[in-house]
Order: structure tokens, then sequence, then C-alpha cells
């Protein structure tokens, strides 16, 4: 019976907000049972010291990410920044321990690209065609076979589900896509910067990176898998004064008209567990998915016209990051795949 | 066993904070089928179009109170303002529903006291004695055999647990204890006011009723049936610019000295499931309680001097409100008290 | 000598926030002399009692809109909702009094457009195309002269400066303009409305009215104005958690390559006061244009692409509101354009 | 004639939030002229590309604090961190030139207390009883006259403000004062540190150094200053997700009854052009002094009972720092003491 299997888990890097995201989820997980907390600068750090909110769930100390301990586990997260997973999954994989990596490492297919915009030579190019891009609503049966599973950034899972159905229906110009996103400011990582404190982030909003985001060729990588052929995206960043959350503003033109669009994506999204189309007319929110793995998204045309515009919202720390990984965990181990990952948004 | 009890739920008055905050958790019961859910003023819409973090959860349409399917209930959860439950417990009551009231209809026991305090005569006085005060870390026995449970109001649940080692074990003055409190907004409703819009509310602060809140005699009360006898209580309670969360800062002066009260404040609460005292030194954050059934207390004397101060945290909506009466439907029903109330708080 | 001139002053309407954002400024503005602040439904409640921000700057209380003071003025200002000054300013034109429009019922030339999107009949079709558009970088000439001046609205505000630029050089396609712009909470008014409560709207973010928003024909009006030929817009409104801000991102298809875009931006703006064309490759914020009459504009092409992507900031009670109209006050009475409107930015 | 007054003015340290603050408010003072803007780490670098706010209003870059530049000037404002004026104002005193302290250094007049608090032995303690407290309610005679000036605390100028008329009129206990205050974030300086990122900020609310906070020495040496005998005081400092304001809410203990203590209030700051005594029943809001170097405080009773509730509002920035510095400099320079202090807050 599934519920009485036990998954051995380490999560590398857990001091940063995927890290204790993970940890928020699986303490809630019937089948995870976590071994190993591993942080570079924290060892010996009691983690409900360090994360409060998991006072009584986790009763442990972070170690040192070389330890042995997490030669145990069936399955490591790696909660890092870039560089940390592509050095350390190898010998992982080794040992036939599962690799499930939040960062940056294994994304993109092309090593070149991936240095371009890195700043620095892939470690394990060699490993960049066997890792398998962790978008179940896309990939779901290459996950349940992988060894080594690349979950998707945040901006790229919102804009690849938005699109989705557009492409595959092939209803739209592939030369004109605008992806206008904006996100919580969790999504810069739990790191000391002047500009992330709340005195220079409440109160305002601004777009960045406008000349260019690391997330640009993720997502154009992964549009032209589902269309097959080569795209133009224009991607805008936004950066929100809120914690948790991205909500991205899609624009495509149709090519025909007089399509029911709502249908098209009703019933590409029919049976997925984490994606809710919303009723015509709606507007997603992004509070309605804070906390939780799902992604909501409506769909318009607006005054008739030839273009389509199509909101997405999605928790950047669950289904962009945290939850995304524990659903790909649910698949790789035959799981049933929403496991822990049920839970309502809190709201207000 | 106790995991296939089935308890069947109605929630009336499901349209405010209170209410879809017991909906988000019960909907994640074990042993919770929510039968009925009404409304005066949105009957026939769907609970998950109001509330749309419930989308997946809850297949239903909110019904008229007058309802005969509340009849079918075990128990009824009122989510109302005060006033409602006062008219419509007692005919529950007589036919052996359980009731739990939310509103502040049963919190005092004395009906002069409560009339004027709210402004009008109150409709049952006869129940107030019967009724039982829902604090569980004081009344866990009572609750039990409980028929009508009347759930402690956001301030007085921080407040009560805050001051009750220090009253319990005679350490201070009674006359001039100080209950220096702050609420997020969510504690003043889903009510279209002024002053509650974003834009009056948000980066400021302000103190509120400092002449006189209705959470005075509430507090009053229960602080005076913990010390067995008169105290004299300041209470100034402030408005937070955040959704949930309830801080509350306590001062009291010592009566005798070198006494040891961060040992005094863990034996008191050692083994409660839902009263966390943090480690001498901390400071508790709203942040760590959001969305959960915690409490987290810290107490100080600052410079070694007669002054104890006693920080608490709660997440209003829940320990002050949903999650209390879902403990005390778990006490009442004889489930494991921490039943759907154990997830870890969001944290960023 | 200019500095010795007084303006008697009227405000219709005072009561929300564009309202109080013109006594605001009308309290440094040394030529003002503020007679008559009216208001409906607060008449003899002092102005400093609803807005204690002004305490130590008014001495007077709101008085009735029919009132005989506001014949007195030279100027009246209308700060109401839409409907209001259509019935009101012809008398007071006839007298030969000023009128500046804050509302949206002068900024439509064609008085069916303006029925279809306000749901109601114009009352005064006459004066439709008496009225001045008064975007003062666009028709400063016509504003001297006006006797009736029609504040733009706070999104048209930004979009069409955002644009301006490109349509007046030709170097873009004129059919598919996108504006995905977003809005603080401030720019729905003071008004008690459920969706605009801290609790539903901080930590949250949306677009909404994707379907249609009355401040389309707005802009596609003032679009066409500069650019001579029909447009196409796509107009997506959000709604930020922030008080006061909007920020435009506009998005162009160049019908050209190799065009220096910073510099025709440059060129476009050079001494407007109120028009900051930031350093190539900065990203404006809504905070630093808080509070004042700075519009900043940053300009974009992303990867050397065809698509121009162009970020306005404006606070949208000052230039999106009462900021302009004062700008079109100074203007209409001969005055240094910046009086009264020069202070920077609170930051943090 | 005064207007015609030219100030040369050095600001040292304008990195960071009080040196913003200065230079903003310094923008609109008719007599000062800013010579020198200096920093350690951004020399060279444009004062308004650190603080866009300031585009246009200043057109030089930071220096180096060695500069001679700073020897040109009538007066050097420190906006730097505890131990630097202490070791640069020296020479500029010998110099003839004013020095407004905003940081620490000379605020205690006991030399050990500083090193107690402030970890490190006091780099000129002679100067310590030659700085005048720069506290214009309490000190105004002596800074007309000062060299040097000491700008109090952020804290210290709202307790200190808010408990004077009380120790003034004798009415108080002296042993029993209880100071609860709350800050915004830029209180703790434009820095970076993970504790002050909106994710860990925002949406919570928190307690800190009630063991002990630097502030309370300061405190208490002001309060014996104004009583002529000793005090306790216990002071718990809260951090509120808000940019700026602070509010203290003050409690002591009457020692009669029967007094009419906002008339004491109103008497007492009567004339006074920065703190406003509110009417009765009111209570202040740190949104209606954002921006202003006003100071709004209320006075209760509640319940009639022995307890004295003070509420007190003041923008930490510039009452609490960069506005008193410039009322300050005003005073020693014989100018208006409102000059340049005078706008409205932002409302919403």
């Amino acid at each position: 019976m599934k519920n009485s299997v036990v998954i051995k888990i380490g999560v590398v890097g857990a001091t940063g907000y995927t890290g204790v995201e993970l940890l928020r989820l699986l303490a809630m997980h019937p089948n995870a049972k976590v071994l190993a907390i591993t942080s570079r600068t924290e060892v010996g750090r009691r983690v409900d010291d360090l994360f409060p909110n998991l006072r009584g769930h986790y009763d442990q100390s972070f170690i040192d990410p070389n330890s042995d301990q997490l030669n145990n586990c069936d399955v490591v997260f790696f909660a890092t920044p870039h560089g940390v997973a592509q050095e350390a999954a190898p010998a992982m994989l080794r040992k036939g321990i599962k690799v499930i990596d939040l960062s940056a490492d294994f994304r993109l297919r092309d090593p070149a690209s991936w240095a371009q915009w890195y700043g620095q030579a892939h470690g394990c190019p060699e490993l960049l065609n066997k890792a398998v891009y962790g978008l179940p609503e896309i990939n779901r049966q290459e996950i349940k076979n992988a060894d080594l599973v690349a979950c998707p950034g945040c901006y790229p899972t919102s804009v690849l589900l938005g699109f989705k159905p557009l492409l595959e229906s092939k209803l739209v110009n592939l030369d004109d896509l605008i992806a206008n996103t904006a996100s919580g400011v969790s999504g810069a990582g739990r790191e000391a910067k002047i500009e992330n404190l709340l005195a220079e982030t409440s109160d305002s909003f601004k777009a960045y990176s406008v000349a260019g985001h690391r997330h640009l060729p993720e997502i154009k990588q992964g549009l032209e898998d589902i269309a097959g052929e080569p795209v133009k995206l224009t991607f805008v960043p936004h950066l929100l004064p809120i914690i948790r959350g991205i909500h991205s503003t899609l624009y495509a033109t149709l090519k025909v008209k007089g399509v029911d669009i709502q249908k098209i994506y009703e019933d590409c999204f029919r049976g997925e567990p984490f994606v809710d189309v919303l009723p015509a007319g709606s507007h997603p929110q992004t509070r309605t998915v804070k906390g939780t793995n799902k992604c909501r998204i409506s769909v318009f045309c607006p005054g008739g016209g030839d273009k389509v515009v199509v909101l997405v919202v999605e928790d950047n720390l669950v289904k962009g990051a945290s939850g995304q990984a524990i659903q790909n965990m649910n698949i790789l181990f035959g799981l049933p795949e929403s496991t822990a990952l049920e839970s309502p948004a809190l709201l207000p």
C-alpha cells in the first residue's frame, strides 16, 4: 500500500526560502522522512531556531553538506544557488540517489546558453540532456522514470502553463509573444540586499532586467518545445511589494477568429490537479494560491479583437519551486501526485 | 477507531473572515463533513465563487440560515456578528445539536455587562451560565461536556494565555495589569468600511478604542476567573497594517524578586499542543503563527527590575477564532485535539 | 509681479482622495486662496477633522455645494464622481468662473462614446468640444486660453506620455499597441468597498476589467490625436497593493531598425518640467514620484529586437489627477508652471 | 532680512535614510546651499543616481568626507553611524563650523554610560557636556547659542515629548513609567540585513531588544532632566511593517484624581509649531505625520482610572531625525523655526 512508503529525504541548502518551504510542505507529507538538512553556514544550529514556524515539526540541526547522511537518502533536493547541484549531483546519481534540483543548473539543455546567462562554464554538461525538465503538466511521463529532475524556474512555470494551450492548438503567431510578469520579493531569495529591504520595496513597483533576464532562455526553450518551432518572446519581469506570488499577463495574436478560447483552455487542463482554469470573465488573484501548488488561469479576447490576454497566478515558492519539486517527487516515487499539496490557500 | 468518526457540520454566517477560515481548516479535517453553509445575503451563490481559495474543496452554495439542513448537523458553528447566535442557538440546543459560537454572544456571564457593552438586551440570558468559555488551556474539562461553547475573542485569548502563569502563581500585583495589544485588520471583519481600506490603513499605525473596548469586560472576567479575585486592567488595542496576527505586550509588577519566570511559563504550558513558550531571550513574531492555531510566548524582566514583560502572538483568525473553534470541536467529539490544526505557518 | 496674484479657489467634492490631494498641494501654493470646500455629506464638519494631515493648514469646514461662496471663486475644481461636473459647470462658466474638472465628464469628445462607457446620457454634450484636454505636454497652448479643462485620467496620462514620442516619430505599427498598466488602490477612490480593504488587497495582485475599462476610449482618443490616424490598443489594468503610484509597461513594434530610441525620448521631452526621461538602462520606480507631479520614463529594445518597451511611472493622485489639475491652473493663470509642484518625493 | 541669509551646508554620510531625508528637506529650504555631500563608499557617484527622488534637485556627486569642501561650510550635519562624528567634530568646531549630529555620539552626558551601551570608549568625552541636546521643545534657548547640537534619537523624541506635561506637572509616579513603542523599518537604516527584507518584515509584527535598547539610557536621562529626580522606565520597542513612523503608547500612574489632563497637555504645548495635541478622544495615526516634522499627541484616562495613556506619533526620519536637525539649524541661525518644515503630510 502506497501510504506505507517511507521516502528518505535530504535537503541541501535549506537556509533559503525554497528550503524552508520544502521543509514546511514535507512536514505534512505522510511518506516523507527528512534525514538530512544541510547548510554551509549554519552547521549545528537548530533548524527551528532559524525558522521558528517549524518549531514542533523538526527536532534536528543543520548538518554539513558533505555529511555521509545524504548518502542514506532516497532523494536529495537541491535548494541552492546555481553552481552547487552541478558539482554534487553526479556522485549522488552514481549511488542511485534521485536528485531533484530546484536551482537553474539543469534547466537549459544547451551548455553554451547556460554559460552565457550564468557567467561560468557548466560543471557537468553531459547531464544536461539526461535531466528531465520537471513541469509535470508537460513532461509527466518522462518524470516518472527520471533520475535527475530540473525543476522549472518560477516565471517559466507560469509562462509555459499559460501559453501551452495556445501553442499546442497552433492558434497564435509565434513571433510576437509577450510575457509581462510580476513576482513577489521572496523570488529574490533570502539574501541581505539593500534593494530588497521593506523600506526600499514596499509601497512601490518597478520593472527590472528588461534588457535581459536569466529566465528568458529557459522560457524560450520551453515554448519552442511545445510549439515545435522557433518563437519570439518579449519578457518583462516586475517586482511586486508582496512576499509570495507571481502574476503573468501574457499577450499573443490570434491567427484565426471565432475560436472558443475558454474551451480550449478548459480542455487542455482537464484533470490536471494543479491547474485551475477560472470561469470566463474571472480575474485570478495571487492571494488565492498563496501557500498552495495551484496555478489559476483566465483567458480573454478584449473587445473581440485578435489579441488574446492570458492571466496566470501561482505561488512562486510552491508551484514555482518547492511545491512543484514535491509534485515531482510524488510522481517519481509512484505516490498520488497531490500528496501533501492539497491544503487551500489562506484567505484573507 | 476515532478516524472513522464523521461529524456533520453547519456553518452559519460563512461570508465573513472567521467563516472562510473555518471552511479552510475543515476542508483538511478527516472527520468533518460540512453539510450546510449559510448566509443571509449570498443564498444560491457558490461558496468558491465568493472565496476562490476554496475552489476544488467545496462544491456547494450558500443556503438560507433558516434551512432545515442545519437540523441534520451534529454541531453548528456561528461565525456571525453578535446578536445572531443568541436568537438561533436555543432551538438547536433543544434538538441536541452542539453549538460553537465564535461571536460575543455567550462570552460574558453577566447579562447586564453584555447589554452595556453591546448596546442591546441579551436575547437568552438563561444560557449565559450554561455556556462554557472555550479556552481549552483553562477549561478543557468543562468543554468536553459542553453543549454550548463560547469561543473567546481574539484579544482575550492572547491576553488570558499570556497572564495565566503570572496569575496562577500569585506573583504579581493585580491592580496594575496592562495589556498593550495590536491586531491585523482582518480582526475588523469583512465589512465595507472606509477606515479599513488599504489606502487608509497600510503604511500606518494607530491605537483605537482606548477609552473602552468590548473585549475589556471579557478579558477582565477571564483574568478574575484565573486569579480568583478582582483585577485592574488597562487595555489598549492598536491596528496593525497586516492582514492576520495579534501581538500582545503585557506588563505586570512582580511582588517578589528572584523568581525564574521562564521556568514558570514553561511549566505552566508543558504539554499544551498550541502554546509554545520560546527559549529565553527570543521575541515572537506574528508571522510564525500565521494560519496556525499556535500561540507563542516570551517573557522578560528587563534590567532585572520588578516589571515582567510578556510577549504573546497568535493568528487572530485561527487561535483567536476559527482554529480555536475547531480545537473545541475536537475536544467535544473526543478527537485528538490537534486534528486538522497541525500545519506549520507559511514563512516567509 | 506674478507672485502677488491671488487666485480664489473652490473645490467641489473634497472628501475623496483627489480632493484631499488638491488641498494638500494648494496649502503650499503661494497664490492660492481656497475659499470654498464643498461636500454633500460632510457639511459643517471641519476639513481637518476628516483629513488630520491638514491640521494647521485649513481652518474651515465643508460647505454645501450649492453655496454662493463658489460664485466668488476665480476657478473651481471638480473632484467629484462623473456626472456631477456636467450638471454644475455650465452655470459657473457663464459667470466667468474657470472650471478644472478632475472627473471623466469632459474627457471624451464623442457623447455617444461617453454614454456607452458611463451608462448615462451626457448632461451637456455641447461643452464636450469646448473643453480642453488638460495634458500640458500635448495641449499647453490650448490650455492657456481654456475656460473648461478636462483633466486626463490617471492611466491615460501615463500611457499617452509614454507613447507620445513613438507616435509622433511614426516609428511603430499602430495596430498592435499594448498598455499593461498597474495602479495603487487609491485610484479606486475613498469608497467603502470590500474589495479594497487591506485584508483583500494587500499581499496580492490581480488584473481587472480586462474585458473593457472606461479609460480605454479616452486613451484611444488621445493616441489617435497624437498619431493623426486610427490605432488599435490592448489595455490591461492591474491592482497594486500600494497606496499611490501607476506603472505602465507599454509595448509597440518598430517599423524600422537602428533607431536611437533613447535620444528620441530625450528630445521629445526636453524642457518639460514634469517628464523625466531616465538614463538608458534605468528602471523607474513608482516610489520615486510619490507625492510629486513627475512622470519618469525609461525605454528599452530588449535583445535588440523590434519590440519597444516603455516604462512609465507617475503618482496617480498627483500627475494623474490633482497635481496635473494645479499644473493646468498655473498655466491658465499665467503662473510659473511648476508653482507648488516642486517638492521631491519622499524616499524611503 | 532673514530671507536673504544663505547657509552653506555639509552633509556627512549622506547615503543613509537620514541623509537622503536631510537632502529632501534642504532642497526646499530657501536659505540652504548644500556645498558638500560626503560618503566613504560612493565617492564620485551622482547623488541623484543613488536617490532618484532627488533628480532635478541636486546636480552634484558624493565627495570624500576628508574633502576640504566641508571647511567652507557654516554648518555640518552628521548623518553617520555612531563613532564618526566624535572623531571629526572637534576639528570642525575649532574652525568655527557649527555641528549638528544626528547620531548617538553626543546624546549621553555620561561617557561611562555611552561606553557601556555603544561598546567602545567615547572619542572626545570633553565635548559631551558642551553638546546641547537638540529637542527644541525643551532646550530652545540653549540651542540658539550651541556650537554642537546632539539631535535626539527617534524613540526618545516621542517619549520625552509625550511624558513632558506629566513630569513637569508632577502628576504621576516616577517609578513605573512604561513606554511601549513601535517604529517603521526605516529606523533600522539603509543597511543590507536579512531581518529587514520585505519578505521578513511585511505582514508581521514583533517586539525587539526587550532586554535592553540603546535608547533607554537616553530616554532616562531626558526624563530625569525634566522631572529633576530619578525615574524608573520600562521601554519596549516593536518593529512595524511600515516604512516611516513611530507610535509611542505611554503609561503612567496618576498620583491625584480629577485632573483635566487634556488641558495640561494643551497648555504645555501651546504655541509649539511642531507639537499638535489632538482633540479629546482622538487617536493619532502615524500616516498623518508622514514626511512632516509634526508630533501629534492624544491623552486618555481609560475608565476614569488612575492610569494615564498617552499616544504619540511622529515620522522617525523627520521629527525623529532630519526634520528636527533642520529645526535646530533654523534656531541656530535665527531663521523662522518652521522654515522648510511646513508641508502637510501625504494622505492617503
